[in-house]
């Protein structure tokens, strides 16, 4: 029996909540500091849903959460670098507003698969390609936007990778130092270089 | 009976041997995915070596196991940044080790710290703490060998964290893709940065 066969309204709702719950453990506790019981517990599930949804247990279930965050985070970036935006003022409020979010937290709501991307990229292939399309997902926006402000395409990948790897990196070292010291100065340095690449206005 | 008065030689490399056992398992799986008995049995120890040498238990060995990470990776840092180095060349050499070694060890080897620093900055202040003073010692080296090339200390600051954050996101987008393309568009883009903050030569 196909587990589309089953889910209706109400069961729909429940794989949302397990989805919902392994992300935010997975993002904050990491994967295998989230065990399954809490999941469930966390999503008011029974046990038997969980492999009712997730046939291949807490890897798919895993990969699942991961395109779940993704997808979310996803809108954030589209709702900094809506179309039409001026790149530079998105880039320094990206910057700015991710340093409010971590001090708002207490230093725990940065990257919501950073964690779990780095756990499980050696272990499992079905989560490390749901990261790497995830990351590509957040970067294909990022890019866009500097290509529809007159950007050539490499120029744009190259920006854009750099703004990933800078706000990454910061989120690491701001969790770590419970500063907001690196997302200011990698801030500044991803306004500095997208301004730098911008065509002179006419 | 305190620990020291217990550590002669042979306990002293007992000792070492499960920070190293530990330190690896963290850096490959986790902190959470790393069970105390594996540690043990990689490091060849009684169990009861563990709370004799790590009274704190698991979170006590975390820490130490951040710190000695760390220091390795200082030395490495140290390695690619003697004194009197010229910082351009070692900036790119530095990005393109990094790569090297990713590929060696088929996407691995990364940072030996950032996964347990994100699974335990919002849990564990120890190994918070530690994690902060490992990264802080590595943005040392680099703040350092800049401002002896002539960069004043903020700007050298900034670019050294700048650096960091590159290393850092780039190992993470580099680990989920399997291809090291971040680390040479912030390679490239952390080169041009160094070179560009040098007092022009005489």
């Amino acid at each position: 029996m196909a587990p589309t066969t089953q889910a209706g309204a109400g069961t729909a709702g429940t794989r949302d909540r397990i989805v919902e719950a392994a992300a935010e453990g997975f993002a904050r506790r990491g994967y295998a500091g989230t065990g399954l019981k809490a999941i469930l517990g966390a999503s008011h599930a029974p046990f038997g849903s969980l492999y009712h949804f997730f046939p291949g247990g807490k890897e798919e279930l895993g990969a699942a959460a991961i395109r779940a965050s993704g997808a979310t985070y996803r809108e954030l970036v589209e709702m900094f670098f809506p179309e039409g935006v001026d790149v530079v003022a998105a880039t320094y409020d990206f910057f700015v507003g991710a340093a409010e979010v971590l001090v708002a937290t207490d230093y725990a709501d940065a990257c919501p698969i950073a964690t779990i991307a780095l756990e499980t990229a050696s272990d499992s292939e079905p989560m490390r390609l749901a990261s790497a399309e995830v990351f590509e997902s957040w970067l294909e926006v990022l890019q866009q936007r500097l290509v529809e402000a007159g950007v050539n395409t490499a120029t744009a990948r190259d920006v854009a990778v750099e703004l990933f790897c800078a706000i990454e990196g910061g989120f690491l070292h701001c969790r770590a130092t419970r500063t907001t010291e690196a997302l200011e100065i990698a801030g500044r340095a991803g306004v500095a270089r997208v301004a730098g690449v911008l065509p002179s206005a006419p």
